[in-house]
């Protein structure tokens, strides 16, 4: 019979993918130019050439079982490899082949994390403003997703509602920074009474609490500033990455979960992913794309633009009044709306061809989402329209 | 805290996983061309040539975001088309594109479709023999699997068996036409009645009863015959394909879900898969291989090898008195051990570094595996040593 639970979803429209489609319906009437859809977050500059150069190569020269066989079902051992290495150099964590389990993505890596450290039952904590997909992410592990309310005044971490929904039931910690919508980098502040913080409560309850660190967004930081890594403020942190934003690669799947090797059962966590893979359908992922990441390991996207669109973007909201939590990185800003419903600020500004997010799914309530990863000439031309739309709708500001 | 269900399964040792590697080992010993590796499942022919082409072509000329970008959750819509279409003409199905859902490979298919006609408590009958990894893919959705004894004379469905297992609680049924691990093709007779028996069930529980056919190898089967279509002979019916085998490309993980337009709710089957998606961290497969296997559809590996294989490894078992049902498709052999306790069996024959399966695992113990999707030369270096071994071993027979 068809499982029903999964059938009631279809009902559940998702906000982002409609206002996607509006977006889209309305280019094809006024010309996609003239739509300033800051709905979805794809990423809009190319892959770096050498990714595309090395996958030709591994084409014409690899012998096809190397190429096309069965990678093993943790990862090919030498990306593997790689990729602790990579990241033993970049930030001083002493990462080995076995402490690193390739994934399809991050959505492939939480699925995998949030298996290994919870069982049905269980609660996750994350914080708002957060990807809505974490729900079913957690939830249809069993686990249970609570969120902690958002800090608005600048997105970090709100330590005293998280501190207030702790209890011993609490298995994971979910976080995303740079975050997903809001743009905030947790500050080594953040991150270092976060770590006390788990720790006194693992002391507490006697047993070990993960956290599991959400980290596409983990290149794109600016102000020349470096993300600090969670992992570097405690050990129990599995770090899930995706190489969809830095390297624009989201429709080839590919990430990891590097395991902290101060992690409790530090040898055997990616070993147990690999067990985790058999009941979800991940056998590996696809082989191409780990070799030809592996190939390119440091190299990112030219990623300058998300950036320049930031400055321009946070500038004029200022500018107009916004109140905004100027990003740290990400291509997301999230400033407040102007009116307290989000969804009726965000209908308005569709009369504009300004395609908003409200950001209600996101646990943040009178805010809005706009994703920047469009052409910089697209976000100046916006502007004036967005000056347009406030001046209009909201005089008496 | 550590998922202590996963990590106890460290703990069980694969039967198969643990030959493969004991011949690797004595490999790197004695010279990997002398030892008769018959463990493991993986394609020995290369990759139709024209699907790398297409690949590089792909790198070479599309616009990264076209290339690279995500697909949609349900598999690129040009290629779900393709598929429909291809399908249509060779099966004279009715497919469309809402019909076809892409997947990662088989395990990806079958993760999806396990749970979109299964909820939790659920049961789901099998048939032995049968590939092992049905466990962990059923087990981990929280549907129950049950195996119906084999039917060992030529391993078609034991009715009788399957009859007294139904019940009201069985919501799928899985078969895998060509087996593995008998290399034995459904004949239509059997899908007719198992067709029958399953509408009579339907209408006596008054509830749908799905049909999850697992085909891998579809496209490898002997004597220049064609593989009846469960499809065919069943209305709710979910066809799972990999090209791991057909294309010789497992690495690279694409496959799909086939949703017969006849089934209960087929215009939505696909769409509730998306949903499925979500919790299990699958985005969709990976875009370069949806591409790839679309652009050379209707095209195979080169697959003579396996039927040049199990013609000379048919007749030396049989030569040998071996009790033994010829395939009729597939890289796999199934012959019954000279003794009672295949695993003893198995353990002599790696004396004469010969590495085969028991099938405890398989549901079907007294019975071993032999996979040869290797060279044909090694196949025939192999039959003296198989002679040998037999005579030596088992003397008075």
């Amino acid at each position: 019979m068809i499982n029903e639970t999964y059938k009631a979803r279809l009902s559940a429209k998702s906000v982002i993918r409609e206002l996607a489609e509006y977006a889209t319906a309305r280019g094809e009437e006024i010309g996609y130019e003239n739509v300033f859809d800051y709905s979805l977050g794809n990423p809009s500059v190319p892959t770096p050439k050498a990714y595309d150069e090395a996958v030709i190569r591994m084409h014409q020269d690899m012998d096809s079982m190397s190429l096309h066989g069965y990678s093993p079902s943790l990862g090919n051992t030498k990306v593997r490899g790689i990729v602790a290495d990579s990241l033993k150099r970049r930030f001083g964590v002493d990462y080995e082949t076995k402490h690193i389990f390739m994934t399809s993505g991050a959505a492939g890596a939480l699925a995998h994390a949030i298996r290994l450290v919870t069982k049905p039952g269980d609660e996750v904590l994350t914080f708002a403003p957060f990807f809505p997909e974490y729900g079913p992410y957690v939830n249809d592990t069993g686990a249970v997703l609570k969120v902690v309310p958002a800090r608005t005044e600048d997105f970090q971490i709100n330590f005293e509602a998280f501190s207030s929904m702790m209890n011993e039931k609490v298995q994971a910690v979910l976080i995303n920074s740079p975050n997903n919508p809001s743009g905030v980098v947790y500050s080594e502040e953040t991150l270092t009474k976060l770590g006390d913080f788990l720790r006194s409560k693992e002391a507490e309850y006697g047993h070990d609490i993960f956290l599991i660190s959400d980290e596409p967004y983990r290149e794109i930081v600016f102000d020349g500033e470096v993300c600090p890594y969670p992992t570097k403020f405690y050990d129990n942190t599995l770090s899930c990455y995706s190489y969809s934003k830095s390297m624009s690669l989201p429709g080839e799947r590919i990430g990891y979960i590097a395991v902290s090797p101060r992690a409790t059962d530090a040898d055997i966590l990616a070993v147990i992913c690999g067990q985790i893979s058999r009941g979800i359908g991940h056998n590996c992922p696809s082989a191409t794309p780990q070799m030809g990441i592996a190939s390119v390991i440091d190299e990112t996207a030219d990623l300058r633009v998300y950036e320049k669109n930031r400055n321009l973007l946070y500038d004029a909201l200022t500018d107009l009044g916004f109140t905004v939590v100027k990003p740290g990185g990400t291509f997301y800003i999230f400033p407040k709306a102007l009116e307290e419903d989000a969804v009726a600020f965000c209908q308005k500004a569709k009369k504009y061809d300004l395609i908003l997010v409200p950001a209600d799914n996101f646990g943040c309530p009178g805010y809005f989402r706009m994703a920047y990863c469009i052409d910089t000439e697209k976000v100046e031309r916006s502007i004036p329209v967005l000056k347009k739309f406030v001046e209009t709708e909201y005089p008496d500001r």
